[in-house]
């Protein structure tokens, strides 16, 4: 049974799925298999109408209805909360009341895995900048090495952009420390130094 | 974004994806639009292909090429495992050399799903043992109440039919005790009961 030409080939496909664990390949083929034909071809034609109905905002690169205007970009412009990718946009939707507009870079600097600034929406974030109004600039990026580069490397293309302009931006970022509900004595080191250091009054 | 009715199906329809954490299911999502739309109507038409092609030998219950015979009934029908299910029978061929045939049961009986025996492959079960000549019958089931209870049921039926026809068949089940590589002091008070139980000469 596993050496079936076809099973193998939708397990390969199966294999570049997100957080799927490798084990479990073969329940989901399970799953596919024992559905009714009707069913799987209406999780195709779904997926695909998906694929067909859904495209990016070419303002701040949310995915949005083919035919329908982007909500986002229909909300106050002045202030622009700068994530990696849609998922963080997301929720930042869920945790938080944000009635500003978004910027989607699709990604963070890595120049291990040959992401360099070209392939991420940075320039359009630039020129969204000098064309239009903006207040304040939000740096949403994660806590990682690579979105602290990004960070730092976005807050000085901005700096260059509006201080030619005549036009100052706010760019600010998450206040970072102590997570609610965590116990100091879990905390990383870089974390508890970054708590004290940025402490404030009570 | 979240509205879109389409996403909305799609997302419904990745929730019946078994092994898909709830918290992950926009990130396949994501996984799928960005994926270039050539190779998202590859994965549907392999998936669909892979439906089309396979069916489930209806002497085993393994999944086989629709044109091809079951490599599993080729093999010395004398001895028959009885697993659940088929990854649970993917597990037996990765693990042992285990030379006989398989019946796979579909699950085991568990009144509170509804799943009573006339859900599962047992009647077909007895007829093989009926129509042909059956040295032994592995019940391989799993450890839990349910797959226990089966098994018990499994073993009665198998009984009551071979000595309806004067025909001895030895029934089996997997030696249950202490897992290889495992620590005493972390082991449940059952397994360690059986283990004791079942001791034998060093």
């Amino acid at each position: 049974m596993e050496n079936s030409e076809i099973l193998k080939k939708f397990l390969q496909n199966l294999q570049q799925v997100p957080y799927l664990a490798s084990k479990n390949l073969f329940k989901v083929a399970s799953h596919f298999l024992e559905m009714e034909k009707d069913k799987a071809e209406f999780f195709c034609a779904t997926l695909l109408k998906m694929k067909d109905c859904l495209v990016k905002c070419q303002n701040c690169f949310v995915w949005k209805e083919k035919d329908s205007d982007c909500v986002y970009c229909k909300r106050d412009q002045s202030v622009i909360c700068v994530v990696e990718t849609w998922q963080d946009m997301l929720a930042m939707e869920r945790a938080v009341e944000f009635k500003g507009a978004y910027h989607i870079l699709g990604g963070a600097i890595s120049p291990l895995d040959g992401v360099g600034p070209e392939n991420l929406n940075i320039g359009s974030l630039v020129e969204r900048v000098k064309k239009n109004y903006i207040k304040e600039i939000i740096l949403a990026l994660n806590q990682t090495p690579e979105g602290e580069a990004t960070a730092a490397f976005i807050a000085n293309r901005l700096t260059q952009a509006s201080s030619a302009q005549n036009h100052i931006i706010q760019i600010t970022c998450l206040a970072r420390g102590v997570p609610i509900g965590s116990s100091l004595e879990y905390l990383d080191k870089l974390t508890l130094n970054k708590a004290l250091s940025e402490r404030r009054p009570f």
